[in-house]
Protein backbone atom coordinates (compact mmCIF):
# COMPACT_ATOMS: atom_id res chain seq x y z
CA UNK A 1 0.00 0.00 0.00
CA UNK A 2 1.49 3.69 -1.03
CA UNK A 3 2.07 5.98 1.91
CA UNK A 4 0.74 9.04 0.32
CA UNK A 5 2.33 11.07 3.04
CA UNK A 6 6.01 9.71 2.05
CA UNK A 7 6.06 12.54 -0.60
CA UNK A 8 10.36 12.30 -1.07
CA UNK A 9 12.87 15.01 0.06
CA UNK A 10 12.51 18.21 -1.89
CA UNK A 11 13.28 21.65 -2.07
CA UNK A 12 11.69 23.48 0.74
CA UNK A 13 12.89 27.25 -0.08
CA UNK A 14 16.36 28.77 -1.15
CA UNK A 15 17.62 31.47 1.07
CA UNK A 16 19.04 33.97 -0.53
CA UNK A 17 20.86 37.14 2.10
CA UNK A 18 19.73 40.59 0.78
CA UNK A 19 21.49 43.93 2.14
CA UNK A 20 17.82 45.29 2.22
CA UNK A 21 14.64 43.37 1.34
CA UNK A 22 13.43 46.42 -0.93
CA UNK A 23 16.73 46.62 -3.60
CA UNK A 24 15.95 42.51 -4.40
CA UNK A 25 12.13 42.18 -4.44
CA UNK A 26 11.59 44.02 -7.52
CA UNK A 27 13.90 41.83 -9.58
CA UNK A 28 11.90 38.78 -7.91
CA UNK A 29 8.57 40.18 -7.79
CA UNK A 30 8.24 42.05 -10.96
CA UNK A 31 10.78 40.97 -13.60
CA UNK A 32 10.65 37.12 -12.65
CA UNK A 33 6.63 37.47 -11.72
CA UNK A 34 7.18 35.49 -8.04
CA UNK A 35 3.67 36.22 -6.33
CA UNK A 36 4.92 36.72 -2.61
CA UNK A 37 4.07 34.88 0.38
CA UNK A 38 4.01 36.72 4.01
CA UNK A 39 6.58 35.36 6.28
CA UNK A 40 7.52 35.44 9.68
CA UNK A 41 10.69 36.62 10.81
CA UNK A 42 13.50 33.83 11.83
CA UNK A 43 17.22 33.64 13.14
CA UNK A 44 17.28 37.72 13.39
CA UNK A 45 16.00 38.56 9.70
CA UNK A 46 13.13 39.93 7.95
CA UNK A 47 11.99 37.37 5.29
CA UNK A 48 9.98 37.74 2.57
CA UNK A 49 8.78 34.81 0.41
CA UNK A 50 8.33 34.08 -3.30
CA UNK A 51 6.61 31.17 -4.54
CA UNK A 52 8.41 29.59 -7.96
CA UNK A 53 6.43 26.45 -8.60
CA UNK A 54 6.24 23.97 -5.27
CA UNK A 55 9.33 25.61 -3.69
CA UNK A 56 9.67 29.29 -2.29
CA UNK A 57 12.43 32.17 -2.56
CA UNK A 58 13.29 33.82 0.41
CA UNK A 59 14.78 36.52 0.83
CA UNK A 60 16.86 37.12 4.22
CA UNK A 61 17.67 41.00 5.36
CA UNK A 62 19.84 40.38 8.27
CA UNK A 63 18.46 42.53 11.36
CA UNK A 64 22.17 43.18 12.66
CA UNK A 65 25.32 42.65 11.50
CA UNK A 66 25.81 40.18 14.15
CA UNK A 67 23.05 37.83 12.83
CA UNK A 68 23.61 34.61 11.07
CA UNK A 69 22.75 36.59 7.95
CA UNK A 70 24.63 39.35 8.82
CA UNK A 71 27.77 38.49 9.54
CA UNK A 72 26.96 36.07 5.88
CA UNK A 73 26.88 39.45 4.09
CA UNK A 74 29.73 41.07 5.72
CA UNK A 75 31.54 38.23 4.63
CA UNK A 76 30.84 37.07 1.39
CA UNK A 77 28.20 39.97 0.42
CA UNK A 78 25.25 39.31 -0.41
CA UNK A 79 23.73 36.37 -2.39
CA UNK A 80 22.35 32.86 -2.34
CA UNK A 81 22.45 31.43 1.39
CA UNK A 82 21.40 27.81 1.88
CA UNK A 83 19.24 25.66 0.75
CA UNK A 84 16.05 23.67 2.30
CA UNK A 85 14.92 20.25 1.78
CA UNK A 86 11.94 18.86 3.42
CA UNK A 87 12.39 15.49 3.81
CA UNK A 88 9.51 12.90 5.02
CA UNK A 89 11.00 11.99 8.69
CA UNK A 90 13.46 14.34 9.94
CA UNK A 91 14.93 12.64 13.11
CA UNK A 92 15.45 9.35 10.13
CA UNK A 93 17.62 12.11 8.16
CA UNK A 94 19.71 13.46 10.81
CA UNK A 95 20.40 9.79 11.81
CA UNK A 96 21.93 9.04 7.99
CA UNK A 97 23.41 12.42 8.77
CA UNK A 98 25.12 11.05 11.73
CA UNK A 99 26.17 7.46 10.61
CA UNK A 100 27.08 9.82 7.19
CA UNK A 101 30.01 11.89 9.25
CA UNK A 102 27.37 15.09 8.29
CA UNK A 103 28.25 17.73 10.82
CA UNK A 104 25.35 19.27 12.17
CA UNK A 105 24.84 22.40 13.42
CA UNK A 106 21.71 21.70 15.55
CA UNK A 107 21.92 18.48 16.86
CA UNK A 108 18.63 18.33 17.51
CA UNK A 109 15.51 19.61 15.62
CA UNK A 110 14.63 23.08 17.06
CA UNK A 111 11.40 24.97 15.93
CA UNK A 112 11.65 27.14 13.08
CA UNK A 113 9.53 29.58 11.75
CA UNK A 114 5.85 28.76 11.07
CA UNK A 115 5.67 25.96 13.76
CA UNK A 116 7.99 23.39 11.52
CA UNK A 117 10.55 21.82 12.95
CA UNK A 118 14.29 22.22 11.36
CA UNK A 119 17.92 21.71 11.68
CA UNK A 120 21.27 22.96 10.09
CA UNK A 121 23.88 20.91 8.79
CA UNK A 122 27.33 22.19 8.30
CA UNK A 123 28.89 23.39 5.46
CA UNK A 124 32.04 21.99 5.84
CA UNK A 125 30.80 18.53 5.73
CA UNK A 126 28.24 18.91 2.75
CA UNK A 127 30.72 20.50 -0.22
CA UNK A 128 30.81 23.89 1.16
CA UNK A 129 26.47 24.14 1.21
CA UNK A 130 24.29 25.65 4.09
CA UNK A 131 21.73 22.94 3.95
CA UNK A 132 18.46 23.42 6.15
CA UNK A 133 16.10 20.03 6.37
CA UNK A 134 12.54 20.27 7.40
CA UNK A 135 9.33 17.70 7.57
CA UNK A 136 5.98 19.05 6.66
CA UNK B 1 -9.44 31.00 -21.55
CA UNK B 2 -6.79 29.73 -18.93
CA UNK B 3 -3.82 29.32 -21.17
CA UNK B 4 -2.85 25.88 -19.61
CA UNK B 5 1.09 26.77 -21.30
CA UNK B 6 1.60 29.04 -18.72
CA UNK B 7 2.29 27.89 -15.42
CA UNK B 8 4.58 30.72 -14.15
CA UNK B 9 7.95 31.14 -12.76
CA UNK B 10 9.37 28.27 -10.97
CA UNK B 11 12.91 27.08 -10.11
CA UNK B 12 13.98 24.64 -12.82
CA UNK B 13 17.34 23.68 -10.51
CA UNK B 14 20.05 24.82 -8.24
CA UNK B 15 23.46 24.46 -9.58
CA UNK B 16 26.34 23.33 -6.62
CA UNK B 17 29.64 23.71 -7.72
CA UNK B 18 31.68 20.71 -6.39
CA UNK B 19 35.33 19.74 -6.58
CA UNK B 20 34.12 15.73 -7.25
CA UNK B 21 30.83 14.26 -8.06
CA UNK B 22 32.00 11.36 -6.30
CA UNK B 23 32.77 13.35 -3.13
CA UNK B 24 28.98 14.70 -3.14
CA UNK B 25 26.56 12.60 -4.54
CA UNK B 26 26.62 10.06 -1.47
CA UNK B 27 24.91 12.92 0.79
CA UNK B 28 22.39 14.09 -1.92
CA UNK B 29 21.60 10.71 -2.93
CA UNK B 30 22.02 8.26 -0.07
CA UNK B 31 21.59 10.91 2.85
CA UNK B 32 18.76 13.27 1.51
CA UNK B 33 17.31 10.36 -0.63
CA UNK B 34 17.09 12.46 -4.14
CA UNK B 35 16.69 10.30 -7.26
CA UNK B 36 19.54 10.88 -9.76
CA UNK B 37 18.77 12.11 -13.54
CA UNK B 38 20.88 11.78 -16.44
CA UNK B 39 22.21 14.80 -17.95
CA UNK B 40 24.32 15.93 -20.66
CA UNK B 41 27.81 17.71 -20.08
CA UNK B 42 27.38 21.48 -20.26
CA UNK B 43 29.73 24.80 -20.28
CA UNK B 44 32.74 23.06 -19.18
CA UNK B 45 31.28 20.54 -15.88
CA UNK B 46 30.09 17.07 -15.65
CA UNK B 47 26.86 16.88 -14.45
CA UNK B 48 24.82 15.17 -11.99
CA UNK B 49 20.83 15.96 -11.88
CA UNK B 50 19.15 14.74 -8.99
CA UNK B 51 15.32 15.23 -8.58
CA UNK B 52 14.15 17.40 -5.54
CA UNK B 53 10.23 17.73 -5.99
CA UNK B 54 9.55 20.17 -9.24
CA UNK B 55 13.11 21.19 -9.40
CA UNK B 56 16.55 19.77 -9.85
CA UNK B 57 20.01 19.80 -8.11
CA UNK B 58 22.77 19.57 -10.72
CA UNK B 59 26.13 18.60 -9.17
CA UNK B 60 28.96 20.32 -11.59
CA UNK B 61 32.03 19.24 -11.70
CA UNK B 62 34.36 21.57 -13.46
CA UNK B 63 36.21 19.48 -16.37
CA UNK B 64 39.23 22.32 -16.41
CA UNK B 65 40.16 24.66 -13.61
CA UNK B 66 39.71 27.51 -16.03
CA UNK B 67 35.83 26.64 -17.45
CA UNK B 68 33.65 29.13 -15.29
CA UNK B 69 32.70 26.52 -12.62
CA UNK B 70 36.46 25.74 -12.06
CA UNK B 71 37.45 29.58 -11.61
CA UNK B 72 34.13 29.86 -9.08
CA UNK B 73 35.83 26.71 -6.95
CA UNK B 74 39.41 28.36 -7.25
CA UNK B 75 37.97 31.38 -6.53
CA UNK B 76 35.19 30.82 -3.79
CA UNK B 77 35.27 27.20 -3.03
CA UNK B 78 32.53 24.33 -3.56
CA UNK B 79 29.09 25.53 -2.83
CA UNK B 80 25.79 26.47 -4.55
CA UNK B 81 26.88 28.11 -7.91
CA UNK B 82 23.83 29.35 -9.46
CA UNK B 83 19.67 29.31 -9.70
CA UNK B 84 17.88 28.25 -12.65
CA UNK B 85 14.26 29.76 -13.14
CA UNK B 86 12.02 28.24 -16.28
CA UNK B 87 9.84 31.25 -17.52
CA UNK B 88 6.86 31.33 -19.34
CA UNK B 89 8.36 33.73 -22.28
CA UNK B 90 12.22 33.81 -22.20
CA UNK B 91 12.55 36.70 -24.80
CA UNK B 92 10.09 38.50 -22.71
CA UNK B 93 11.65 38.01 -19.84
CA UNK B 94 15.27 39.42 -21.04
CA UNK B 95 12.86 42.52 -21.93
CA UNK B 96 11.86 43.03 -18.94
CA UNK B 97 15.27 42.32 -17.41
CA UNK B 98 16.87 45.36 -19.68
CA UNK B 99 14.27 47.57 -18.41
CA UNK B 100 14.53 46.91 -15.36
CA UNK B 101 18.82 47.46 -15.50
CA UNK B 102 19.65 44.33 -14.96
CA UNK B 103 22.75 43.48 -16.61
CA UNK B 104 23.09 39.59 -18.67
CA UNK B 105 25.70 37.50 -19.29
CA UNK B 106 23.97 36.77 -22.45
CA UNK B 107 22.47 39.55 -24.50
CA UNK B 108 20.26 36.63 -26.60
CA UNK B 109 19.49 33.29 -25.68
CA UNK B 110 21.70 30.55 -26.60
CA UNK B 111 21.37 26.58 -26.30
CA UNK B 112 22.22 24.74 -22.74
CA UNK B 113 21.67 21.28 -22.59
CA UNK B 114 18.72 19.28 -23.53
CA UNK B 115 18.66 21.39 -26.22
CA UNK B 116 16.85 24.25 -24.12
CA UNK B 117 17.07 28.00 -24.52
CA UNK B 118 19.06 29.49 -21.97
CA UNK B 119 20.75 32.98 -20.65
CA UNK B 120 22.58 34.04 -17.46
CA UNK B 121 22.15 37.43 -15.72
CA UNK B 122 25.38 38.96 -13.99
CA UNK B 123 25.03 38.60 -10.43
CA UNK B 124 26.31 42.25 -10.18
CA UNK B 125 22.82 43.64 -10.48
CA UNK B 126 20.62 40.76 -8.79
CA UNK B 127 22.22 40.77 -5.42
CA UNK B 128 25.06 38.44 -5.62
CA UNK B 129 22.86 35.43 -7.08
CA UNK B 130 24.16 34.16 -10.65
CA UNK B 131 20.65 33.64 -12.35
CA UNK B 132 19.95 31.52 -15.09
CA UNK B 133 17.08 31.74 -16.87
CA UNK B 134 15.22 29.15 -19.50
CA UNK B 135 11.82 27.72 -20.80
CA UNK B 136 10.29 24.70 -21.62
Amino acid sequence: MKDNTRRGTRIAHIGIAVRALGDSLPFYRDVLGLPSVPLEDADGAAIVGLAAGDALVELLEPATPDSPVGRFVERRGPGIHHICFVVDDLDAALDRCRSSGIRLIDEAPRMGAEGKRIAFLHPASTGGVLVELTED
